[in-house]
């Protein structure tokens, strides 16, 4: 048990504060001889880095990750992997006058009254900075799982405004700042966020994660379902407050026959399934179909607007927050999703392997 | 780790096919000294039996159980708790055609997939009838979070059908077969619920269930988030496809002024929220607002009607489920609902004990 | 976390009082597709019977194990597997005197100082009766981890009597109520045992416990080490003080030359060692080399011979116990440690095909 | 499950090879608000350093501690606390001619069975420089306990010279550079070990380490004895092979009434013990006595005398170790072993708090 480490056989402890020296993790149980460099890590590192557009906060971070172990003549060796990413900019300054404040929608005044003491320079432990570990360690989890699985993430919804399915294209997501997979909504997001952004509010958003290439069988019953562990890695994401897998909400208001997936024998024995509500996931196992998962990004609460608070004297006072911040935290939690649904891919993945063997193809 | 394990301190493994001589779970970590008899359990299960109206499945099964270890002379002794209940009603020949042929939105493709052999009979370890350990031990969990938290659930959803919040009653809750709380929706849905079965149809529902008097400072932060444990337990929950914290898939649509639950002094020295889009929870750690989950349970698959399958020779064929089933399974998931939220409070109530010491009244 | 399971991918979760109405425990993890039956557990559970000779207690229990979930039609389906004991013969009114009374080189008052409350009936929870389910569960370890992987287990001293290591001879373990390898040592402990029961006293015992056939490459560093792994598993065994790996503490005493074991390549391009001081672990990894336990199991305290102890009143008292018990719990302790290295090293199994993959050959 | 990581809710990650740019730890679960700084690590770590008498390695490390995380403004916040120590003195050129031979009594050969693979330099990860981290940890770890837990250890042999019991002294312990509680016996000590040191050979030693004022009720029965645990902790240092508590290995030997700890009452209402053959643990749980364990330490193979082994190419080859090393590695587990002891008592101080409240005060 480890309130800061995440999955069993693929497991991920991570540590470090917005403002101290460093970031970190250890990433355990990595099988030996991947070919693994900090060049195989920084890309997703950049993607997810601040400081890109006028849309994220402008902290400026070189994020430059660096390998302490585990690795030897550029080849994983088994033993743990630890991953450290220095802090450059820190600026405390900015955050000083609100460390006797507690700012609202933040978990400032959570942390107050668990802990009775909190290091409240960016955030400390409750920084999003912290995601950028979860990256790092996904991208070594995508090395497990090779390259017959697709990861991808867009962000279908900002704000209000969402995407017309029918202009979905993965490839427009790397074309503009807002992973948008829809080429005409990111010219109206554009427009949209650079108001919110004049305005000193922020937006919600709403990822998209797929997983194509997914082995049938991965995944396990009951308490560790391949969607249970999903929804846990992506409500762990700061900020996050809901995730669905493949229909989700929508299922409810569905009849049986419209939700079941209907299959049927292709030529060369194998099945395919002539939908996919399930997003990919039956009984909590793979089916081998896309494993898709949605999840909610809350606007972040750092915003210019005052808002009403209390202090750690018991003032009642307004309270309005200075510091770099991001416009829209979801944007940059496009990465992150794509990162959390490799290590839980890569966790099972072993966890698999472990108990039933290696995976083959599924034929009945 | 354990793929049938839940919880830390609280930890439930559970045990079980539908069809088998009984289902049984164990509950270790329990605080000793603390009364307990199948007469706190029963009560529980009694509310998720089925049989008990026409909306659910007829099956006939006492649910009657039996504590097997872990309390002496009418109190916990600290050693774990073995709880367990016998299958009574089986009628396996309900079942015997279908065990040679895959459900289409069932576990039984996947689970062949993952395990090349399965227990067919009345869906084996993959039958809604495990949810029955979860509320047994969720009735334990109950004991040791107290009466100070006081949790409830709701069915707020019936297929397309949903209920007016101004209506929103809890003391209607017991008084229909729905769960539902408002008292106008639950005769609309006796009709529409009525229409379905005679369809032999299935529709979904969402659940929506709330803590209140939840200790400010329960949970964790990063990994172990309240609301990250949360969603696990409610997604592992059978049929269940996706799951909100608060306003979830609605915060995204806010700014970041709407958002942000702001605060202020009371006169006794606490602090007051103005509002409570959060569910409850910031930064992974509670807030002492009432905690409010939502989850979305998919029709079943089990229905009258005929769907496109295949066999296990490789045929392409027609399926129609005649077993005795519920029409909306979602209503009977309001009791398991209710018992994962005890069970997960109760982890983390131990939890958070064991690191920080007892939970004191939150003051500034 | 559990304080009652054991192992991680292959995991046992056991419950259950000495007079409780069961015993049993959950086995969790075991790969598909293994034929099991009760017949393959049975005999295992009959070699630890207790009153089998005139050595051992004479509490009379059939001890008939029930498997009451993952398995179907004669086969695991890799989900968990319930296996259960009733307790026939409790005879509760034997130990009705000592409810009270806190029992010296017993459970009895560490019991008391941490929980408040304890089941007194035979030792309750810290009853030896709770190793009946270590060996049902070390059956199913046997089957994971196969045939190729022999396990045996031996008396090698009775309290100060040693054994001829000269005279050791596997197949004489059998053929002694005492499993001793040495026959003619046998002769000699069933005269100096009978002596010790006359006095109404007790002896410890050391047990051996070899395994040969273990893949090299089994095991894993730092916390995790094979013999890590061992040595908590034989200590968690009741009554059991002390464990060694291949030398032991007899290596303390060895200059570095004398401790290496050598290595020379044999004709077919394998390695052989040229001793065994390491008994067949090195770094926490399996050699190849037969790995040898040894265990040290202290006199049981509940002896006709009266010794000081105190009351729950605080009173100074005598105390002797009058209930049935074994004047050498080491000798029933051999199936237990047989089963505990089968559990440990089914766990290995399983944790290594994780990480690395399919156990092969271990070549150059 | 991570190989890599001790405890459970104090929970040590450690990471890191011997000759990697840096070695360190994530120490997970600490309470809040404890004073804590390098100041409160280095002195252990100064303890356990080499090169600080003739007879342990030349290796100069500062081996300086950084805390990287968790920690501010001198005080614990409860989350991560990342340590780590820079490598600083490598000379990888010391073992270059050993990568491609396996040294015999060392890990080399079964980490290129399981792993096929390693970072031959120092050792790698098998290195007992990993044991710093467990100190630095440990170190944290009495903070947690407190100063009413004493955690001593002394060498009570070396090779094959023993203490003479009636001479033991602790405050002898720090007078010598052999942690040795007997003076007379210090001398003679030095004289062997330095004829051992010019034969280039090394020889083994048994450490035994004493905890006083452990609170009774602390551990946990069944699989998470105090007793188990700390078998597990001992033998997964590097190079012990054997663990005893209290008499261990010399109560097999004795006969029931000599085993039994007797009880009386004192004036004042607590129980006094009348012996301490247990080693202050009964079922697993401690009893208040003082906590013995005793391990043993092989002699390292890293010797100057050629021995016949093995190369990567199949050959037959003498093999000498020319790098530093210590003659009798045990001396540096002195630190070691209690470091340890202090991380399973601080665990299960945390697990005790969880399960039941507060250590009281234990009367009857």
């Amino acid at each position: 048990m480890s309130h800061n480490s995440f999955g069993h056989m693929f497991r991920v402890t991570s540590w470090g504060e917005s403002h101290g020296p460093a970031i970190g993790c250890v990433v355990d149980g990595v099988p030996p001889g991947i070919a693994l460099s900090e060049a195989d890590i920084q890309p997703f590192l950049d993607r997810r880095r601040p400081g890109q557009s006028r849309f994220t906060t402008q902290r400026r971070e070189a994020d430059e990750v660096r390998i302490l172990s585990g690795v030897y003549q550029g080849q994983t060796t088994g033993t743990p992997i630890a991953l450290q990413i220095e802090n450059t900019d820190q600026r405390s300054k900015d955050y000083a006058n609100i460390a006797e404040r507690f700012r609202p929608g933040h978990a400032d005044i959570a942390y107050h009254w668990k802990y009775g003491i909190r290091d409240p320079r960016g955030g400390g432990r409750s920084s999003a900075r912290e995601t950028a570990m979860r990256v790092a360690a996904g991208a070594i989890a995508r090395k497990i799982i090779g390259d017959g699985v697709m990861i991808r993430g867009a962000l279908v919804q900002m704000g209000p405004h969402g995407i017309d399915r029918s202009r979905f294209d993965w490839s427009e997501v790397e074309r503009n700042p807002f992973f948008c997979p829809d080429a005409q909504a990111a010219v109206a997001w554009a427009e949209a966020l650079d108001a919110v952004r004049r305005d000193g509010s922020s937006l919600g958003a709403v990822v998209e994660v797929v997983a194509e290439g997914v082995p049938p069988g991965l995944g396990a019953p009951v308490y560790a379902k391949l969607d249970a562990d999903l929804a846990q890695a992506m409500i762990s994401i700061n900020a996050v407050k809901a995730v669905e897998i493949g229909d989700g909400f929508a299922a409810a208001a569905l009849r049986g026959e419209q939700n079941a997936d209907e299959m049927r024998m292709n030529p060369d024995g194998t099945i395919r399934f002539l939908a996919n509500h399930a997003g990919g996931i039956l009984g909590g196992i793979a089916t081998g179909q896309p494993i898709v998962v949605r999840f909610a990004v809350k606007p972040t609460s750092s915003i210019l607007t005052p808002v009403r608070s209390v202090d750690a004297e018991g003032n009642d006072i307004m309270i309005e927050t200075k510091g770099r911040h991001d416009p829209c935290v979801g944007i940059r939690a496009v990465p992150v999703g794509e990162a959390m649904m490799a290590c839980v891919l890569a966790d099972h993945w072993l966890r698999h392997r472990g108990q039933i063997g290696a995976m083959g193809t599924p034929t009945l």
